[in-house]
């Protein structure tokens, strides 16, 4: 029923039924996106994206905090230009590749997450917190500005909202996080995986072809004008119309029976 | 006064001092939109978007649900791609006439609005639901992802918040949907007329010109950067500062009487 | 310590270790933006730009109110389209400027602030006002849509909600524009100055480096696509990464003590 495999010390993979959990496993360093594990984290994201039968990802963390961003230390050892840029743009490229996933990504959040940490869950689909989380991009303090966390912050939450936390790093609560935005479900700690457990269950009851059809198309279109947005929803729609599951979902509906989705990969 | 006209049998058109009022009008089929439905639809966004004594539509629904989005009988029986790219090219391009016509449209929501239905909520300017209404794109629960309501959708509500409404088919209800901005207003059952009237009120109140100037740069500014959207907005407010009523609008008060609007169309 | 100077009648600028109080000085026009008032705003924002002592950039107004926009009077004596595009693409200039000054703006909003001035304070990084302050887009009812206002608004708070602002000239009051992401933060009347002054003191405890970093690239890549707002962000990181005040935040962080950050331009 379980599948438990350790891809690398840093980074856990366990598969259950057609979703993926990540474990962030650094805890004693507050799990910080060392080099190894972003390539950890790259390499999961690769096979997931060309694996059929993975309908859901969660991303967690063990410890008592969920991320802390960059490992500071690692970064200091190596002052050179071209490190750092090829450093963001891995971590980046990890982040758009969370974006570009074609199945839903769940943050599962306790603690604190910090910088590219706080990144990470605004760029997951959805984002379930801990009450006791926070979150917070406090990268001013060390002198550097939280540039690549503010790209995906910004587009969760409210422009002056953003640049304040960016500006005085500022940390706010799961619940002010929720209201803003940033997350789409808080729980008290002890439920937490109670309530990740929940939402994995409602994406793996749908079909995994429109969820599919639809996460590729929500972004793309996020960043086009109304009329190309509405031309590729409708293309997109039309794919997903002509598919088996929309054709049996109908049916079901109109026949007022559960309907039984394609498990493809199975 | 009143000037009553059945469009056809699924749409109804009641005109008063200038408000358009459109009804859908299928309440046994929850007011889907069908294809001789979006027609009518077309038919009166193009007869309003050409008349210059309109200066506020309203649309609503008759029976206890606002609409339940697309006819999926009607769909099921289509199997073809073309039909169906065909038939959400023919919807698009009704929410888009919403956006880009001329004068506000102000949505007037009972029961449930689900889908395309929600979509038409989030299309229109304003919108005012009654405290017991709900909303939801669940067309993943029949296996189609609501890709072209996600459109609208995400230029109403955080991105989270929406791709979490899509992917589980959650519905929220009416004080949730003005928390995220879904709506501009809620009002007790038993009001929501009241409420609506009011607002047409206001509307109406106002220069129909400068009313029109605004309504046509808001969403095009919207999609623009910054400094476009600067050079398009001050163009426009010339050109309305040249209009008749903005200096009958500012010689009243200037001198503290009340403007008289020039009322194009009558 | 302290360093006052008046650049005009209409506009006061105070310079206090390293921030900067512009103050709109035509308490009985409501601060009215005059010609001559956003000669002034340019000029002081183009010193501003060019001087790498300055770190932060205050905007309050002397009265009753914030700003109540444009000069009505003066606009109604020129009634003159090339007059009008001039005047509007000034006062987006100005508006702009705020926006790309290589450092934080806060708004300090006492009274109302309307139209332009609401405008003003949408266009700062950060705003923070009184309780009894009020914010409204009302030129609608001079006959004139708030055109160029709509720009810096609609980037603040939701399409809904700006919308009905607009077409209605309804005002909202401080909590709500502070619920809606007008406002960064609200503060009893008698407490206004000192909240200010403290969101100024944590700006000022940072790093000026990374603060301009941060500034400057948080506007350019909300712009931007995903992937290409990531290749700027990272660009810019990479930058800050090589300044000398991230080297030393980063080992004042690993070493437990407080950081010293270089002081530009003193």
């Amino acid at each position: 029923m379980s599948d438990t495999q350790s891809v690398a010390a840093e980074l856990l993979r366990e598969d259950k039924e057609g979703a993926v959990y990540l474990t962030l496993n650094r805890p004693d360093k507050f799990n910080t996106l060392s080099e190894s594990l972003l390539d950890a984290l790259q390499h999961e994201l690769d096979n997931i994206a060309s694996d059929p039968s993975v309908r859901c990802v969660v991303i967690g963390a063990n410890g008592r905090g969920f991320c802390a961003g960059h490992d500071l230390r690692q970064m200091r050892a190596h002052p050179d230009h071209d490190y750092y840029q090829g450093l963001f743009r891995r971590c980046s490229r990890v982040m758009q590749g969370l974006v570009n996933l074609p199945v839903p990504v769940i943050a599962r959040v306790q603690g604190m997450a910090t910088a590219a940490g706080c990144q990470l869950v605004a760029s997951c689909d959805l984002a379930i917190a801990a009450r006791s989380a926070t979150f917070g991009v406090s990268g001013i303090n060390v002198g550097l500005f939280c540039s690549t966390p503010a790209v995906a912050l910004s587009r969760n939450i409210n422009a002056k909202r953003a640049f304040d936390m960016l500006v005085t790093a500022d940390f706010i609560d799961a619940d002010t996080a929720m209201g803003w935005g940033l997350l789409s479900g808080v729980a008290e700690d002890s439920d937490l995986d109670a309530a990740v457990a929940e939402k994995v269950e409602v994406i793996l009851s749908k079909s995994p072809a429109a969820v599919r059809f639809g996460k590729t198309m929500f972004y793309r279109q996020l960043q086009m004008p109304l009329a190309d947005a509405y031309e590729l929803a409708g293309a997109v729609m039309a794919d997903n119309m002509m598919s088996p599951d929309a054709g049996e979902g109908i049916d079901a509906f109109l026949e007022k029976r559960k309907p039984t989705w394609e498990q493809p990969g199975r």
